[in-house]
């Protein structure tokens, strides 16, 4: 009657044996309050060990452990938050949600990773996200539109990080929570850098093509008008190390070349600077600067010293972190956004 | 009577209306088959669009959207894969786990990160991960032993990818099923190859003492003997990037120093190089080889061109797929061991 299905093998597996205990048993029995039978098991939360042992040995004794599904299902609302990316394997998401996933922890809440192609954004419905009640949805996706996330999870609390300007749609009233990066400031500080130092000719190595990598371009011009540096022109990197690297070397073998590079993130930037030093013999910054976007991790290792603009990782997840209490505090609050500035960073290479 | 905990706010979150239609009326009305309805909601199995699009509709006209919560409840084991690890933010990690996620997704299954302290780990119950039943438990922890897994798991289809040798208490019979990572023979190439180009004396940087890392210092002690290479001492880089470069500054300074480093993953390698190139002066490959563990992505990257040892990681994630899936299948049988090789890649640095 229909195909055979792995993902249909994998939910017949044995029932476990029900358990009788409530945590209201176990509070009893352990002499604790409700809430305190709960902290117990939340390894994030702070109480005194003595305490959380002793309520713990008293679940174990009774067979009680908690039961997440149980709970969604009673409060139509799980505690789980789910991050909605379309790799992980970028240094730049991988960092943050790291971080995330450590700081939500400590409020008892759980973190559902799903990946998502960027192609296939438009048709999704979200249903297998949906499924799961979360009580946060974070979308690390710049083409993932605010009216999309609208659409697919109402007025859940979906965050939506976006860098620079606010998306079009959404430039009035908010459609869904949302953490705003102002970009502008650190991007004109990058620009006075440069200008400062004598630079005339930028390349900029775009991402995807995404709203925010629009702003940032917008940023940029806008700052090199005022300190009359020339735009020439920007290649396609797609936030990739091995396509900034082959693009840049298929520009400069038939331009004039640039004395100055911004790249729309770090790993673009690694690429520029691979290229310039190994394939083109390029001495950086003497013949050309380089500048990145997002300040991750590998910026400050010595092989890239990356001049590049940034938000602290704390305070970004910081601002999730108080987007998403603020929301579970007051579920009926219209779309709210928050904004927190991206700051240039100085080190060798501009 | 108790403490203000943050968690508990989240859970006060309004009702949602109860949906009324189930899967089995979406197949009626829609003329599909019951798991083509489960199939229609995941985005990566492979249906026909126009069958997916018009059972979405008809599920969408009857309000009806799968709970993951109650089928959690019904079949007592859920959709999720919990990933329990110390850091997402180092590239192995997030590069591995990110294509897991992936393929797990086509088979319906969702991934559940979470993070986990290396100090806390003995005292910890994982009540807060099994209480979302599992359907595996994928632990990238070298020092999460089997028998600490065993006791939270039971027989649960608890996984534990390691490198090197079998831990000691799991020689015999395997405890929980594991993916076993074979590196004595990558190892036994990458010491050929600098005893080929006449290296004699080797320093090692250790990760952070797990079996894995005692296990690859000991078939790296072993290759050198066969090869007549002296074994100068390990230093300690916890497999990070700054704390190896510190280390090897400070080893630098007092000793005879090495001609080839062998170190524990390539980020400690990428710490290496820099402290060997801008730190110390020291010529790479020339006065002293590098060879990391581990082929992360940004091991091909120009700036490093590192010489390593590690298993492709479509390879890595295949295998994962497959103990999930016979686990699934058979959920009674004994755990199971499953073995890849690691293999030596050779590029500049060795």
């Amino acid at each position: 009657v229909s195909d055979p299905n792995p993902a249909d093998e994998i939910a017949v597996l044995p029932a476990e044996p029900v358990h009788a205990a409530t945590a209201q048993d176990v509070a009893q029995a352990a002499r604790v309050s409700r809430i305190m039978v709960s902290r117990a098991f939340n390894p994030d939360a702070s109480i005194r060990p003595e305490k959380r042992r002793h309520t713990l040995d008293v679940a174990a004794a009774l067979g009680y452990h908690p039961d997440m599904a149980a709970r969604a299902m009673v409060t139509r609302r799980s505690k789980l938050v789910a991050v909605v990316v379309s790799s992980l394997a970028n240094s730049w998401e991988a960092q943050e949600i790291d971080a995330l996933i450590g700081v939500l922890q400590q409020d008892g809440l759980s973190v559902l990773v799903f990946r998502v192609a960027h192609k296939s954004i438009a048709s999704l419905d979200f249903a297998h996200v949906k499924a799961y009640r979360p009580a946060a949805v974070i979308a690390y996706m710049d083409d993932l539109r605010p009216h999309l996330l609208r659409r697919a999870f109402g007025n859940s609390p979906a965050l939506y990080p976006v860098y620079g300007a606010h998306p079009p749609e959404d430039a009035g009233e908010p459609l869904v929570d949302r953490l705003h990066i102002a970009q502008h400031q650190g991007i004109a500080d990058a620009v006075r850098l440069l200008a400062a130092a004598g630079r005339s000719r930028l390349l900029y190595v775009q991402g995807e093509g995404a709203a925010s990598d629009q702003d940032r371009l917008l940023a940029l011009q806008q700052a090199m008008k005022e300190h009359g540096m020339r735009f020439i022109g920007s290649i396609d990197g797609r936030f990739d190390y091995a396509a900034t690297r082959a693009a840049l070397k298929t520009f400069w073998g038939g331009n004039e070349p640039p004395d100055a590079i911004f790249a729309a993130n770090d790993t673009s930037a690694f690429g520029v600077l691979d290229a310039l030093r190994h394939d083109l013999g390029v001495e950086v910054p003497k013949a050309c600067a380089v500048v990145g976007f997002d300040n991750i991790r590998e910026a400050g290792w010595q092989s890239f010293d990356l001049t590049t603009v940034g938000v602290d990782l704390s305070e970004r997840v910081r601002a999730i972190r108080g987007i998403i209490r603020r929301r579970a505090a007051n579920p009926q609050a219209p779309p709210m956004v928050e904004t927190i500035t991206a700051r240039l960073v100085v080190r060798g290479t501009a």
